[in-house]
């Protein structure tokens, strides 16, 4: 059986594991105080171009979107996001839990656009009721998309620039960071993110880690106490080593960026036999995450030899599936994908 | 510099790590449906000597309490807890953060009496404003306790037997569950708190895992939809063969409870070097926990050598201080700490 | 300076108040548990052509909103509305407040139709990822809606074979339900309303009462201990008889549905010469909430002889304004108001 | 039957109640934009001694407690109460619903000391752990207390003093304090209380009121768009006049404090016969509430002439019982009823 179900189907990317190993039996602080999980964030935040910078690992994705929206909000306010967030979607209502109504805009390709914001946000305003009903209080984007769309640089500055405009934190969930700076056109890079973005998490889960994000605070704009509101959402970490010695790790020699650039490559390939071989895509996507439409009867057929995500129904015959690459897909992985598809 | 601040300075234990090493590159299904995660629930239930139950990994003690209580209970409920439970004092409210009350009742060596409960929940019903409070909804324990102390059987069934009369679950913090297992002179098996609790946790986090609690509702009483509202509380992990595969191993040839005893014996041959020179203890017990009192003067000279923890002030020239062994301590770290001392 | 800005802009119907002033000095007892709420309560039941009901009484519209929802629903559920709806919009996120998702449907004329509601639910349970979603838990409804329109029972008989299917109680929020049961066109009933929906409120604020909105759990479904929720959310009045003697009046000699006709005869006799006159109407409500198209130097020119409100933008010329009767309005100010336009 | 069971037995004073009617017909805008709540917050503030204030009209104790506290708290704060406040005990959870922890202290008559308070927050901030606590963010006390008992300047300044040098905003719940201010030996005035509290309010409900309670801000210091919390929370009346009006006439010719007065009188008159009589005092209350230990037997043959609130169990032959006076009590009542003892 092929696996191309998703990006978290294995463990840590094996330089992450070494690491583990290493330190295993070193006695180290609690609770995110140890010396890897300081190295990392140094590292990082070299690595996003800032001079100052709060990090904090998380441990994964729906948990730091839940923490941070709710620790960066006030309680009149909601969160913006396009129609396709995953936390519009597929958080299980984990932002609404919190008391924090999640306000969606269309999106195209699961992007929002700056004019679809400031449209959305001068309306608000305008509307003599709205004392009523929920200030926007920040925008929630994906990066790459739920799609595995990215935005381009000048997207990026006019959503901040709107943002800025209306006192709005930009928010970026990064859970296949690495996947996006590494596509091959995109002119995004992690400077780009740290500069145009208030917040922003690093996704370690799917990007050759055991588990964790990593959350940077750019503008020196971190909520008081964060620390006890992780603590109060169920999110620290005892062992605060588990995250910062895996993050230690991949910003070390660049390790993030070449397992992501190697899964891209891996996808290029993936996504050149297809169009040679006639399939149809659902969505043009420059990153891991490869949609395609296939005939049902087909689709159960493939089934029986290769693990792959159903994404939704196209028609009463045709799905919508998607094949994703990752930092352990391997060349013989791609082959034989390609041979059989 | 000898470590003796706590039970999860150090990564996982060998085995576990080892198991880690050996899964690393095997592709498996997300969200803890992958045949770890079964077997380690096969294996953790024949421990507790259960025909049925289920059993749910989470990451750490305060998400699992938070996640737990809060599924169980109804919203006009809170959970009864000792004054110096972990949920009533140090998880930075995050029992009240999902809007449940913890009612505490005074607590004798961290525990709390069958009776003081019973007249604490007869009082309830006798009071003629009662629907106008919180209505008690769970009984919350830790065995061992926050002050390392255990119940005995007879204290457990008494508990339950209150418990079950007013339709109440009792839910046992099993944190440091090991070590209470294996403490010398304890009655209590791990069949008798599957008999006796309706939900308790398994604690991997400070017995030999990296992170990882295991949940174990006993009586066929997990709430509906339990797993949603795991990701609901951002505690669902994406890898769950995380958890899965450590909890494996843990209760695979009875390491969970080897490595247990072992830290019990250290503890037993600090205890006994403690006693004999002289030294006045603030609590006694039978665990991996060893709380003394220290003249303030001395405990700033013993710092410069080994690590441990603050309790709380004893008086204003004396200190309690607690030594923890663990499942890391080796015969060398306690040897050279009795020569310390 | 005439007044068609709400239904809510003057105190009781004076037969309402007359039934406050006779009772004023009578000694009742606290929280609802005197002898009017009791006869509301009997008055209600036998309007709504029920055996059996729970019935309480609560101060405001969106504050039984968020009580009932929130009663009603598991944690792990939403509650599914329309796009226009007044908890999706004009509650200040007061859903969201108690950790529930609004799930919006689109709309038509402020409504949601049966079959929109079943291809939503079909393919929530069709999607192989819904337990990483939002369950629908319940279906909301106004009636009158929003605007003004009126659900026919045909289309609350659907709704209602729909939400039976899928187990999702029908909450109808009858906050202008008067003027929803007096229009002229109408097959709807009280009785169809109890039958068909699991819970809904009878409005008091905008028809007749200086405040209070009485809830009906028609199917012996009130959710446990709903005392003490409504205590827990604020909404619990010490004196609950200005609540039930205000009901206890309404449901008096049928003035409930005399003061609604009343005010629907109004505003035909207004429809009737806005459309002799040829102002262009923005929808076509059969209630009491008439809304029209105005060009905006017209419209300010009016506002110096009446108020109205605001609706919203039409065109960079023309804005959408509500005119509205009530109870409270007279011959007089129609006669006047029609002379003005 | 005569009734001093509590002090919301009926329903408003006749010169408030004459004041609804007066306007009754008057159209007034919605949500407290209104002339008459204009004039009362002007009266208000006057009587407070403020130059500036917000002050906002809610509609009860437990709900202005749960939205007060809520929006002035931060999320990793909880408020500090004596363990026999309201808050603390008798409003079901409304605290915790919305997410915050109730820090109970000790108390003495129903109050909480400076010395106490400041050695709490000392202990705190003493703690290393406390960053895994639940952070002080503000201070509750009652005047009168649950216990009918009141603060003296000094006590008030003293509180004061220790939370401003710990930037605890003190709120006081004034639900009776009407019946506090109007206290026979008292050297508490309304002004003192705008003084040395944060935010309080002054009870409506109690003191003459068929509803309504108004929150002053004393210092510049209202949490942003409290309005939209209120609406939040379930608690914006839409016709606020129904406050306004109220409030407005309890503020003028100073009603507010001679109906207080009288009810003071006559509970003066009540516990002079009660001592000349030989009963037993459960405590000594200087205000309307009035707290005697009645042996069963004899209380049960009182029950049948007069209403009277259990308070609590003595011992197995006696209870604590409570009688209230109000502003509704007449001459006639207290002669009734000395007659009877």
């Amino acid at each position: 059986m092929l696996y191309f179900e998703n990006d978290y189907s294995e463990g840590a990317c094996p330089e992450v594991l070494e690491s583990l190993i290493q330190t295993n039996l070193k006695s180290l602080s609690p609770y995110g105080n140890d010396s890897y999980s300081a190295s990392a964030k140094e590292k990082i935040q070299k690595a996003c171009g800032l001079k100052q910078s709060d990090i904090y690992f998380l441990v994964g994705g729906t948990q730091t979107n839940q923490t941070v929206i709710d620790a960066v909000l006030s309680p009149y306010q909601g969160v913006i996001a396009a129609q396709s967030g995953h936390v519009s979607l597929h958080e299980a209502g984990a932002i609404e839990y919190t008391g924090h109504k999640v306000l969606t805009l269309p999106q195209k390709d699961g992007k929002i656009s700056a004019e679809t914001l400031k449209d959305y946000v001068a309306d608000f305003y305008g509307d003599e009721n709205h004392d009523h009903m929920v200030f926007p209080g920040m925008v929630y984007i994906s990066h790459p998309t739920e799609y595995g769309t990215l935005y381009t640089k000048n997207e990026l500055k006019s959503l901040s620039e709107v943002c800025r405009h209306y006192h709005l934190p930009l928010y970026l969930d990064g859970a296949r960071l690495g996947y996006g700076l590494a596509a091959e056109n995109t002119d995004v890079s992690l400077i780009d993110i740290a500069k145009y973005c208030d917040v922003f998490y690093i996704g370690g889960t799917k990007v050759g880690a055991l588990c964790g994000e990593a959350v940077v605070f750019t503008k020196n704009n971190t909520p008081p106490h964060f620390m006890t509101l992780i603590k109060q959402h169920g999110a620290l970490l005892a062992k605060g080593r588990l995250t910062g010695i895996q993050f230690d790790r991949l910003f070390t020699d660049d390790l993030y960026f070449r397992i992501s650039k190697r899964a891209i490559q891996y996808a290029s390939q993936l996504k050149s036999a297809l169009r040679e071989k006639g399939y149809r895509f659902f969505i043009d996507s420059p990153t891991n995450q490869i949609f395609i439409i296939l005939e049902n009867h087909f689709m159960n057929q493939l089934k029986e030899k290769v693990r792959f995500s159903f994404w939704e129904k196209f028609d009463d015959q045709h799905t919508v599936v998607r094949f994703a690459t990752s930092w352990a897909t391997t060349q013989e992985d791609i082959d034989q994908l390609i041979e059989i598809l």
